[in-house]
């Protein structure tokens, strides 16, 4: 069996069942520092070096809240901008990665472009995790994900999600991946134009997940398990505050969660995901609905990276 | 009597006279640590999130000195652009606080919108620091600003208050609300589009404050024990740096402390307090006169929020 | 002897000869943490403030993991844009340093003004260290540089340098200072409108460095122990990444370094070091070669930082 020490967390194409199982297992028995709000002292000699070239609060801060909790010191940065390195400066990954290797133990990397965080695994010799890299993948938030479900239905086996939303965003790629290693029934639904690209839908296929797209959220909903959300609305992040109207109230029927939804039509017990920020795809309503656990995973977004922090710095295992 | 543990720090109208004193007492008891510059470990199991959506140097870092000095962990951002949260991504306060209450164990937030703290504080179940809220207060700045004064007079009664500078700015909100606390008289001098408004004024003179409005600061610097000053004109944040002309050399004389106004007219013993950065209302010839107070205000601030931080996480009592 | 115990690094104008040594022997002693990857806690109860004015990677992150590999403490701010201190607020250099003084035990810095460090630790009680200022010096790279060299051939006597780019960058002030106290000869080459200016000239001279202009690197590779490199060539930092154009390919022969010029005519155990990021002066394909050393630099990089550290804040000694 593979260990998790000194491996880089890239993507979820070739983690294995078991692997999710040992995460698991190990955020439950690290669950006590988070939990009691307790920091304890496991990472204390290890530093780990975040590297975001994108806006990020919840993962960035998931993963650092994670490696406070163990103890662990934190450096980085979190805006390209306020650094010599990334693209505007032309610096190569090799460049920036050959350096940044040696200020911590670990490096956390968020990067616009896909495949920025493999191209600096080829590079250094400490381990690095993908926090979101352009269209690529994201595989924390994913773990965080199952974990969630996990820790609610104590298995992962057996159940029918909905993934909604714009199937070419990264964290649509790592479920998708994730999904085929469990006995699960999937339904994809997007707009058109933000469907899984050919090339994807052949090797979730090929990996044995079980799918199928429909067009409107009500031909399916009534059988989801989990509804697993992203937006197909997106700001215009390169417009100033001043400059963007409100975006809200554009997400079409089809793609979209409420509560009147979810008590006409929804299983009693289905859970909402959705990695937030959000638009009007999930409406406020259903915050206060048995549904919702998409605030819950802040608190297990924490949890697994703890998990993952410890068993690739060899903190247990 | 209320237990400072767990507590939300907000505003300073409902912050009581002996609270002001633990406080002051328990910076006393930890001042050690930040005199002898010596971190200790109080708050080591513990983090502070830093939620700041504005600008500041000051508060931002005081409040994590402060936490260092305690042994503690800090993360969080300082400017919004660098997160996904916040109003550019249109990303509601309380999505973004029921994340964050998971990150770590007090949260110390500045946001451009009043009453924003106190939103966030009915969403999580960690303690919330108002490190300043639009328009709204500043508490750990006035709570900063009392105890400057009662480390060198020993007491914060009898003693008179000259305010002067845009009264509509949070600082001289929380410091009317603090002073209505205690026997003193404050004179307030602002130009009359920067004045406090009618409401503040009624819930000022409701809350028993004794104050008087005057049009120049000579009409009674020669009674004031102490002069708390903000400036009248402010940089226009909104342009470059180079589009920016010298602002400076701008503020009339009613509104402005020098040197030769201190020696000729101030009671011998009277302190200037500033909570910085300044215009042209304090000029630079002051510095060095007994008067002022406004960079010890530095060290202050980081004994006033260690002690906060101490008792509202309950490393004391 | 002078002793490194609140000393503030300004300046290698006046860093002695055993000064230099004393660092790389405190190096060796504390290189076990960083070789090992284990964070000590020898400075576990002091917080080092950065102080940012520019964006910057290298220096800032070495000097934050240096900390941190010694358990010591962070906080600070790497953007003028995201404090209210710095010029774009227009508050001086005096009232933000009577601030930071407070927030911590150690100041780095880096600004664009020549001499701000300087006029910063005229005002403060914590010692000073430069990282960069303008187009004065960065006194704290350079010493990785000579540490870099001293490492590998176990003396900085008896070599030759070619110092290589544009002679008006802080770097190069400050190798040029610290060369001439050791027993070096310096070639140096630059387009003419980059070169050293009189001023500098006649004090190096004057500091005893044996030094001699070049225009081309051909002309002297052959006899170089040290090829100590800048660009010439630099990014438009005000324009958006859109607006740059591809920058690269610019350097013209004379100031430029490629794997076929060192194994044509550079002397077998030459040594290439460039403090990163680069443009086309050093090409890619150097980096593969024996003479390459600019990336070993980042983990020498962390060890000078923690020597000068634990030395300053008298954790060592």
């Amino acid at each position: 069996m593979r260990s998790f020490l000194g491996r880089d967390i890239l993507s979820l194409q070739d983690f294995e069942r078991h692997e999710y199982f040992r995460v698991f297992e190990v955020a439950a028995l690290l669950e006590p520092y988070a939990r009691d709000r307790r920091n304890g002292d496991l990472l204390k000699h290890k530093t780990l070096v975040t590297a975001f070239y994108q806006p990020s609060t919840r993962t960035r801060l998931a993963t650092e809240a994670a490696m406070h909790r163990l103890g662990g010191h934190v450096t980085g940065f979190s805006d390209a901008k306020m650094t010599r390195a990334g693209d505007f400066y032309q610096e190569s990954i090799q460049d920036t990665f050959k350096m940044l290797e040696y200020y911590g133990d670990v490096i956390a990397i968020r990067h616009f472009q896909q495949g920025a965080p493999a191209e600096a695994a080829e590079h250094v010799s400490v381990p690095i995790i993908n926090c979101g890299d352009g269209w690529g993948e994201h595989p924390t938030q994913v773990i965080t994900d199952l974990l969630t479900i996990y820790r609610e239905k104590g298995t992962l086996d057996g159940l029918t999600w909905i993934l909604i939303g714009d199937m070419r965003m990264r964290t649509m790629h790592s479920i998708t991946y994730a999904l085929s290693k469990f006995d699960v029934k999937a339904y994809v639904i997007s707009p058109p134009e933000m469907s899984l690209t050919d090339e994807h839908k052949t090797r979730i296929t090929d990996m044995g997940l079980r799918w199928e797209e429909k067009e409107h959220i009500d031909q399916v909903i009534g059988e989801a398990d989990v509804i697993y959300m992203e937006p197909v609305v997106q700001p215009d992040y390169t417009k100033s505050r001043e400059e963007v109207p409100d975006q809200k109230g554009l997400t079409p029927a089809n793609y979209q969660v409420t509560r009147k939804l979810l008590f006409e039509k929804a299983k009693p017990d289905s859970i909402v995901l959705h990695s937030l920020p959000r638009q009007d795809e999930l409406l406020p309503d259903v915050d206060k609905t048995r549904h919702q656990r998409y605030w819950v995973e802040a608190y297990n977004g924490v949890l697994s990276r703890m998990a993952l922090l410890a068993l690739i710095l060899g903190a247990v295992e």
